[in-house]
Protein backbone atom coordinates (compact mmCIF):
# COMPACT_ATOMS: atom_id res chain seq x y z
CA UNK A 1 0.00 0.00 0.00
CA UNK A 2 1.91 3.22 -1.07
CA UNK A 3 2.11 6.40 1.74
CA UNK A 4 -0.62 7.81 -0.29
CA UNK A 5 -3.20 5.08 -0.26
CA UNK A 6 -2.04 5.14 3.75
CA UNK A 7 -2.73 9.03 4.53
CA UNK A 8 -6.25 8.59 2.66
CA UNK A 9 -7.06 6.09 4.83
CA UNK A 10 -5.95 6.66 7.94
CA UNK A 11 -7.88 10.64 7.05
CA UNK A 12 -11.19 8.94 5.83
CA UNK A 13 -11.66 7.41 9.62
CA UNK A 14 -12.22 10.75 11.02
CA UNK A 15 -15.76 11.92 11.32
CA UNK A 16 -16.98 13.22 8.11
CA UNK A 17 -14.31 12.73 5.80
CA UNK A 18 -15.01 10.42 3.04
CA UNK A 19 -12.28 9.14 0.34
CA UNK A 20 -12.41 12.46 -1.60
CA UNK A 21 -12.05 14.86 1.20
CA UNK A 22 -9.58 12.90 2.28
CA UNK A 23 -7.46 12.60 -1.38
CA UNK A 24 -8.04 16.64 -1.31
CA UNK A 25 -6.64 16.57 2.23
CA UNK A 26 -3.91 14.55 0.68
CA UNK A 27 -3.07 16.57 -1.98
CA UNK A 28 -3.20 19.69 -0.39
CA UNK A 29 -0.08 18.79 2.17
CA UNK A 30 1.84 16.98 -0.70
CA UNK A 31 1.65 20.72 -2.20
CA UNK A 32 2.22 22.78 1.40
CA UNK A 33 5.93 23.13 2.40
CA UNK A 34 6.95 19.50 4.12
CA UNK A 35 7.07 21.54 7.27
CA UNK A 36 3.19 21.55 7.72
CA UNK A 37 2.67 17.81 7.18
CA UNK A 38 5.74 17.61 9.65
CA UNK A 39 3.99 19.73 12.78
CA UNK A 40 0.67 17.82 12.02
CA UNK A 41 2.60 14.93 12.38
CA UNK A 42 3.93 15.92 15.50
CA UNK A 43 0.81 17.53 17.55
CA UNK A 44 -1.25 14.33 16.49
CA UNK A 45 1.35 12.39 18.09
CA UNK A 46 1.48 14.49 21.13
CA UNK A 47 -2.25 14.32 21.10
CA UNK A 48 -2.02 10.82 22.20
CA UNK A 49 1.00 10.73 23.93
CA UNK A 50 0.14 13.72 26.48
CA UNK A 51 -3.84 13.50 26.56
CA UNK A 52 -5.52 11.82 29.26
CA UNK A 53 -8.68 12.06 31.51
CA UNK A 54 -8.48 14.33 34.46
CA UNK A 55 -8.33 12.07 37.51
CA UNK A 56 -11.18 14.14 39.18
CA UNK A 57 -13.33 15.30 37.03
CA UNK A 58 -12.96 13.42 33.54
CA UNK A 59 -11.98 16.22 31.52
CA UNK A 60 -9.15 15.85 28.74
CA UNK A 61 -6.00 17.26 30.82
CA UNK A 62 -2.27 16.69 30.32
CA UNK A 63 -1.56 16.63 33.83
CA UNK A 64 -3.21 14.27 36.54
CA UNK A 65 -5.71 16.99 36.90
CA UNK A 66 -6.80 19.27 34.43
CA UNK A 67 -6.38 22.97 34.62
CA UNK A 68 -10.05 23.56 35.60
CA UNK A 69 -9.52 21.25 38.56
CA UNK A 70 -6.29 22.67 39.56
CA UNK A 71 -7.01 26.26 39.45
CA UNK A 72 -7.81 27.75 42.98
CA UNK A 73 -9.70 30.10 41.63
CA UNK A 74 -13.00 28.25 40.63
CA UNK A 75 -15.71 27.65 42.84
CA UNK A 76 -15.81 24.15 44.22
CA UNK A 77 -19.00 24.39 45.80
CA UNK A 78 -20.96 24.13 42.30
CA UNK A 79 -19.93 21.12 39.75
CA UNK A 80 -21.61 20.84 36.36
CA UNK A 81 -22.18 17.65 34.85
CA UNK A 82 -21.88 16.69 31.40
CA UNK A 83 -22.13 13.94 29.00
CA UNK A 84 -18.81 14.46 27.23
CA UNK A 85 -15.31 16.03 27.89
CA UNK A 86 -15.66 17.91 24.62
CA UNK A 87 -19.14 19.50 25.90
CA UNK A 88 -16.74 21.20 28.30
CA UNK A 89 -15.27 23.53 26.29
CA UNK A 90 -18.87 24.38 25.18
CA UNK A 91 -19.52 25.68 28.92
CA UNK A 92 -16.17 27.28 29.36
CA UNK A 93 -16.74 29.39 26.49
CA UNK A 94 -19.64 31.29 27.50
CA UNK A 95 -17.23 32.76 30.34
CA UNK A 96 -20.52 32.80 32.61
CA UNK A 97 -19.45 29.34 35.16
CA UNK A 98 -17.04 29.39 37.81
CA UNK A 99 -17.37 26.47 38.91
CA UNK A 100 -15.78 22.87 38.20
CA UNK A 101 -16.96 19.73 35.97
CA UNK A 102 -18.05 16.13 35.87
CA UNK A 103 -17.71 14.08 32.80
CA UNK A 104 -19.87 11.31 32.58
CA UNK A 105 -18.28 10.04 29.69
CA UNK A 106 -21.74 9.26 28.12
CA UNK A 107 -25.41 8.73 28.69
CA UNK A 108 -27.62 6.46 30.19
CA UNK A 109 -28.39 4.00 26.87
CA UNK A 110 -29.65 0.03 28.35
CA UNK A 111 -30.43 -0.56 24.42
CA UNK A 112 -26.54 0.27 23.58
CA UNK A 113 -25.03 -1.23 27.01
CA UNK A 114 -24.57 1.24 28.95
CA UNK A 115 -25.86 1.44 32.50
CA UNK A 116 -24.91 3.23 35.54
CA UNK A 117 -21.75 1.09 36.03
CA UNK A 118 -20.73 2.30 32.31
CA UNK A 119 -20.26 6.20 33.21
CA UNK A 120 -18.52 8.16 35.89
CA UNK A 121 -21.56 7.96 38.46
CA UNK A 122 -19.71 6.70 41.35
CA UNK A 123 -16.86 8.44 40.67
CA UNK A 124 -19.32 11.90 40.94
CA UNK A 125 -21.34 10.29 44.56
CA UNK A 126 -18.06 10.00 46.01
CA UNK A 127 -16.50 13.20 45.26
CA UNK A 128 -19.64 14.98 46.61
CA UNK A 129 -19.72 12.39 49.58
CA UNK A 130 -15.91 13.26 50.26
CA UNK A 131 -16.80 17.13 49.80
CA UNK A 132 -18.36 16.93 53.36
CA UNK A 133 -21.27 19.69 52.15
CA UNK A 134 -18.86 21.71 50.40
CA UNK A 135 -20.56 20.54 47.50
CA UNK A 136 -24.10 23.05 47.56
CA UNK A 137 -25.51 22.39 43.88
CA UNK A 138 -25.20 20.40 40.95
CA UNK A 139 -25.61 21.16 37.54
CA UNK A 140 -27.22 18.65 35.41
CA UNK A 141 -26.02 19.86 31.70
CA UNK A 142 -27.01 16.49 30.26
CA UNK A 143 -27.86 16.99 26.46
CA UNK A 144 -31.73 17.54 25.83
CA UNK A 145 -32.24 14.38 24.11
CA UNK A 146 -34.42 11.28 25.37
CA UNK A 147 -31.15 9.47 26.91
CA UNK A 148 -29.88 13.01 28.22
CA UNK A 149 -33.18 13.37 30.35
CA UNK A 150 -33.08 9.65 31.65
CA UNK A 151 -29.72 10.36 32.45
CA UNK A 152 -29.98 13.83 34.40
CA UNK A 153 -33.20 12.51 36.20
CA UNK A 154 -31.80 8.75 37.53
CA UNK A 155 -28.59 11.37 38.61
CA UNK A 156 -31.35 13.82 40.26
CA UNK A 157 -32.51 10.30 42.14
CA UNK A 158 -29.12 9.67 43.60
CA UNK A 159 -27.88 13.11 44.25
CA UNK A 160 -30.60 14.87 45.96
CA UNK A 161 -30.72 12.28 49.01
CA UNK A 162 -26.98 13.37 49.88
CA UNK A 163 -28.35 17.11 50.27
CA UNK A 164 -27.56 19.23 47.37
CA UNK A 165 -29.19 21.45 45.40
CA UNK A 166 -29.48 19.70 41.70
CA UNK A 167 -30.70 22.19 39.16
CA UNK A 168 -30.20 21.43 34.88
CA UNK A 169 -29.92 23.92 31.87
CA UNK A 170 -33.13 25.77 31.53
CA UNK A 171 -35.01 24.85 27.97
CA UNK A 172 -36.32 27.44 26.05
CA UNK A 173 -36.28 29.39 22.45
CA UNK A 174 -32.69 29.39 21.55
CA UNK A 175 -31.46 33.05 21.25
CA UNK A 176 -31.32 34.42 17.77
CA UNK A 177 -34.46 31.93 16.40
CA UNK A 178 -37.49 32.49 15.03
CA UNK A 179 -40.43 31.12 16.76
CA UNK A 180 -42.47 30.20 12.88
CA UNK A 181 -38.73 27.51 12.87
CA UNK A 182 -38.63 26.25 16.23
CA UNK A 183 -40.21 22.43 16.87
CA UNK A 184 -43.34 22.54 19.39
CA UNK A 185 -42.23 20.64 21.70
CA UNK A 186 -38.95 23.56 22.45
CA UNK A 187 -42.07 25.98 22.45
CA UNK A 188 -43.81 24.17 25.10
CA UNK A 189 -40.87 23.92 27.20
CA UNK A 190 -40.50 27.57 26.82
CA UNK A 191 -43.52 28.11 27.63
CA UNK A 192 -43.46 26.43 30.77
CA UNK A 193 -40.61 27.82 31.79
CA UNK A 194 -41.62 31.19 31.15
CA UNK A 195 -40.24 34.33 33.48
CA UNK A 196 -41.43 37.37 34.90
CA UNK A 197 -40.22 40.21 32.49
CA UNK B 1 -0.27 26.59 23.87
CA UNK B 2 -1.84 23.55 24.97
CA UNK B 3 -1.52 20.47 22.42
CA UNK B 4 -5.19 20.28 21.91
CA UNK B 5 -4.87 23.77 20.80
CA UNK B 6 -1.94 22.94 18.36
CA UNK B 7 -3.64 20.36 17.22
CA UNK B 8 -7.11 22.12 16.50
CA UNK B 9 -4.32 24.49 14.94
CA UNK B 10 -2.64 22.44 12.70
CA UNK B 11 -5.90 20.30 11.14
CA UNK B 12 -7.46 24.14 10.23
CA UNK B 13 -4.71 24.99 7.85
CA UNK B 14 -6.32 22.11 6.31
CA UNK B 15 -8.49 23.27 3.13
CA UNK B 16 -12.01 23.30 3.64
CA UNK B 17 -11.65 22.45 7.25
CA UNK B 18 -12.40 25.40 9.96
CA UNK B 19 -12.18 25.47 13.50
CA UNK B 20 -15.14 24.11 14.42
CA UNK B 21 -14.72 20.93 12.10
CA UNK B 22 -11.22 20.98 13.33
CA UNK B 23 -12.50 21.27 16.95
CA UNK B 24 -14.68 17.82 16.78
CA UNK B 25 -12.13 15.93 14.80
CA UNK B 26 -9.68 16.43 17.98
CA UNK B 27 -12.72 15.47 20.02
CA UNK B 28 -12.86 12.33 17.95
CA UNK B 29 -9.34 11.58 17.93
CA UNK B 30 -9.26 11.75 21.77
CA UNK B 31 -12.20 9.54 22.57
CA UNK B 32 -10.90 7.13 20.19
CA UNK B 33 -7.88 4.69 20.54
CA UNK B 34 -4.50 6.22 20.80
CA UNK B 35 -3.37 3.32 18.03
CA UNK B 36 -5.62 5.97 15.68
CA UNK B 37 -3.85 8.82 16.57
CA UNK B 38 -0.47 7.31 15.98
CA UNK B 39 -1.53 5.54 12.76
CA UNK B 40 -2.26 9.12 11.28
CA UNK B 41 0.39 10.95 12.76
CA UNK B 42 3.20 8.36 11.24
CA UNK B 43 1.05 8.59 8.37
CA UNK B 44 1.52 12.26 7.67
CA UNK B 45 5.17 11.89 9.00
CA UNK B 46 5.97 9.47 5.91
CA UNK B 47 4.27 11.34 3.31
CA UNK B 48 6.58 14.57 4.45
CA UNK B 49 9.69 12.39 4.23
CA UNK B 50 8.67 10.19 1.34
CA UNK B 51 6.57 11.77 -1.06
CA UNK B 52 9.03 13.97 -3.68
CA UNK B 53 8.19 15.04 -7.48
CA UNK B 54 9.02 12.41 -10.38
CA UNK B 55 12.21 13.16 -11.60
CA UNK B 56 10.37 12.61 -15.06
CA UNK B 57 7.14 13.63 -15.17
CA UNK B 58 6.65 15.38 -11.95
CA UNK B 59 3.91 13.53 -10.77
CA UNK B 60 3.94 12.45 -7.03
CA UNK B 61 6.75 9.42 -5.93
CA UNK B 62 8.03 7.55 -3.43
CA UNK B 63 11.17 6.92 -5.85
CA UNK B 64 12.75 8.71 -7.86
CA UNK B 65 10.76 8.20 -10.55
CA UNK B 66 6.84 7.54 -10.32
CA UNK B 67 4.78 4.12 -10.82
CA UNK B 68 3.73 5.45 -14.34
CA UNK B 69 7.12 6.07 -15.57
CA UNK B 70 8.92 3.44 -14.27
CA UNK B 71 6.15 0.91 -15.95
CA UNK B 72 7.59 -0.41 -19.12
CA UNK B 73 4.31 -1.12 -20.30
CA UNK B 74 2.84 2.30 -20.54
CA UNK B 75 3.19 3.63 -23.96
CA UNK B 76 5.64 6.39 -24.11
CA UNK B 77 4.56 7.66 -27.80
CA UNK B 78 1.67 9.53 -25.89
CA UNK B 79 2.13 12.26 -22.97
CA UNK B 80 -0.83 13.86 -21.00
CA UNK B 81 0.12 17.10 -19.70
CA UNK B 82 -2.01 18.22 -16.24
CA UNK B 83 -1.66 20.68 -14.67
CA UNK B 84 -1.42 19.54 -11.05
CA UNK B 85 0.13 16.20 -10.04
CA UNK B 86 -3.32 15.21 -8.08
CA UNK B 87 -5.07 15.63 -11.80
CA UNK B 88 -3.34 12.68 -12.70
CA UNK B 89 -5.17 10.35 -10.51
CA UNK B 90 -8.13 11.29 -11.88
CA UNK B 91 -7.24 10.36 -15.33
CA UNK B 92 -5.50 7.12 -14.02
CA UNK B 93 -9.00 6.10 -12.15
CA UNK B 94 -10.92 6.37 -15.45
CA UNK B 95 -8.41 3.22 -16.80
CA UNK B 96 -9.01 4.21 -20.29
CA UNK B 97 -4.82 6.14 -20.78
CA UNK B 98 -2.18 3.79 -21.40
CA UNK B 99 0.62 6.87 -21.98
CA UNK B 100 2.53 9.16 -19.59
CA UNK B 101 2.22 12.25 -18.42
CA UNK B 102 3.63 15.29 -17.98
CA UNK B 103 3.13 17.79 -14.96
CA UNK B 104 3.03 21.32 -15.65
CA UNK B 105 3.13 22.23 -11.79
CA UNK B 106 0.23 25.44 -12.32
CA UNK B 107 -1.02 26.90 -15.70
CA UNK B 108 -0.32 30.67 -16.88
CA UNK B 109 -1.51 33.00 -14.61
CA UNK B 110 0.25 36.45 -15.75
CA UNK B 111 -1.52 38.60 -12.95
CA UNK B 112 -0.28 36.15 -10.36
CA UNK B 113 3.19 36.12 -11.82
CA UNK B 114 2.85 32.64 -13.11
CA UNK B 115 4.72 32.16 -16.55
CA UNK B 116 6.50 29.48 -18.51
CA UNK B 117 9.49 29.91 -16.24
CA UNK B 118 7.70 28.59 -13.08
CA UNK B 119 6.01 26.20 -15.30
CA UNK B 120 7.91 22.40 -16.17
CA UNK B 121 7.37 23.50 -20.05
CA UNK B 122 11.05 23.39 -20.58
CA UNK B 123 11.18 20.07 -19.07
CA UNK B 124 8.29 18.74 -21.12
CA UNK B 125 10.31 20.50 -24.63
CA UNK B 126 13.13 18.64 -23.52
CA UNK B 127 11.54 15.01 -23.29
CA UNK B 128 9.99 15.43 -26.76
CA UNK B 129 13.18 16.45 -28.55
CA UNK B 130 15.43 13.85 -26.56
CA UNK B 131 12.51 11.01 -27.47
CA UNK B 132 13.79 11.40 -30.74
CA UNK B 133 10.39 11.27 -32.79
CA UNK B 134 9.51 8.32 -30.30
CA UNK B 135 7.11 10.96 -28.46
CA UNK B 136 3.89 10.81 -31.23
CA UNK B 137 0.96 12.77 -29.66
CA UNK B 138 0.72 14.99 -26.63
CA UNK B 139 -2.93 15.61 -25.29
CA UNK B 140 -3.36 18.61 -23.42
CA UNK B 141 -4.86 17.96 -20.24
CA UNK B 142 -5.17 21.63 -18.81
CA UNK B 143 -8.15 22.54 -16.94
CA UNK B 144 -11.69 23.59 -18.98
CA UNK B 145 -11.12 27.52 -17.43
CA UNK B 146 -9.28 30.60 -18.84
CA UNK B 147 -5.46 30.20 -17.74
CA UNK B 148 -5.93 26.18 -18.50
CA UNK B 149 -7.12 27.19 -22.12
CA UNK B 150 -4.75 30.03 -22.60
CA UNK B 151 -1.62 27.81 -21.07
CA UNK B 152 -3.11 24.57 -23.69
CA UNK B 153 -2.60 27.44 -26.91
CA UNK B 154 0.87 28.32 -25.27
CA UNK B 155 2.04 25.03 -25.22
CA UNK B 156 0.16 23.69 -28.69
CA UNK B 157 2.24 26.64 -30.26
CA UNK B 158 5.29 25.34 -28.93
CA UNK B 159 5.27 21.78 -29.05
CA UNK B 160 3.32 21.63 -32.64
CA UNK B 161 6.98 22.43 -34.56
CA UNK B 162 8.55 19.47 -33.08
CA UNK B 163 6.68 17.76 -35.20
CA UNK B 164 3.87 16.27 -32.29
CA UNK B 165 0.34 15.40 -32.97
CA UNK B 166 -1.12 18.04 -29.73
CA UNK B 167 -4.67 17.29 -29.30
CA UNK B 168 -6.70 18.21 -26.32
CA UNK B 169 -9.82 16.42 -23.95
CA UNK B 170 -13.16 17.03 -25.64
CA UNK B 171 -15.34 19.33 -24.32
CA UNK B 172 -19.11 18.74 -24.15
CA UNK B 173 -22.14 17.83 -22.01
CA UNK B 174 -20.74 15.54 -18.90
CA UNK B 175 -22.12 12.28 -18.81
CA UNK B 176 -25.22 11.76 -16.63
CA UNK B 177 -26.22 15.54 -16.83
CA UNK B 178 -29.46 17.15 -17.80
CA UNK B 179 -28.69 19.34 -20.92
CA UNK B 180 -31.38 22.48 -18.85
CA UNK B 181 -29.03 22.21 -16.07
CA UNK B 182 -25.86 22.59 -18.24
CA UNK B 183 -24.72 26.19 -19.10
CA UNK B 184 -25.02 27.60 -22.65
CA UNK B 185 -20.66 27.83 -23.36
CA UNK B 186 -20.94 24.13 -22.51
CA UNK B 187 -23.28 23.30 -24.59
CA UNK B 188 -22.01 25.45 -27.73
CA UNK B 189 -18.68 23.16 -27.48
CA UNK B 190 -21.20 20.08 -27.48
CA UNK B 191 -22.80 21.50 -30.78
CA UNK B 192 -19.30 22.87 -32.50
CA UNK B 193 -17.75 19.14 -31.39
CA UNK B 194 -21.10 16.75 -32.43
CA UNK B 195 -19.81 13.56 -33.74
CA UNK B 196 -21.95 11.48 -36.16
CA UNK B 197 -23.74 8.53 -34.18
Amino acid sequence: MSVIDRVTGELSRLPGIGPKTALRLVHHLMKAPKEESRRLSRAVAELADKIRPCARCGNFSEHDLCDICSNPRRDASVLCVVEEAFEVGAIERTGQFRGLFHVLGGRLSPLDGIGPEELNVASLLERVRTAQGAVVEIIIATNASVEGEATAVYLEQLVRPLGVRVTRLARGIPVGSDLEYVDGTTIAEALAGRREM
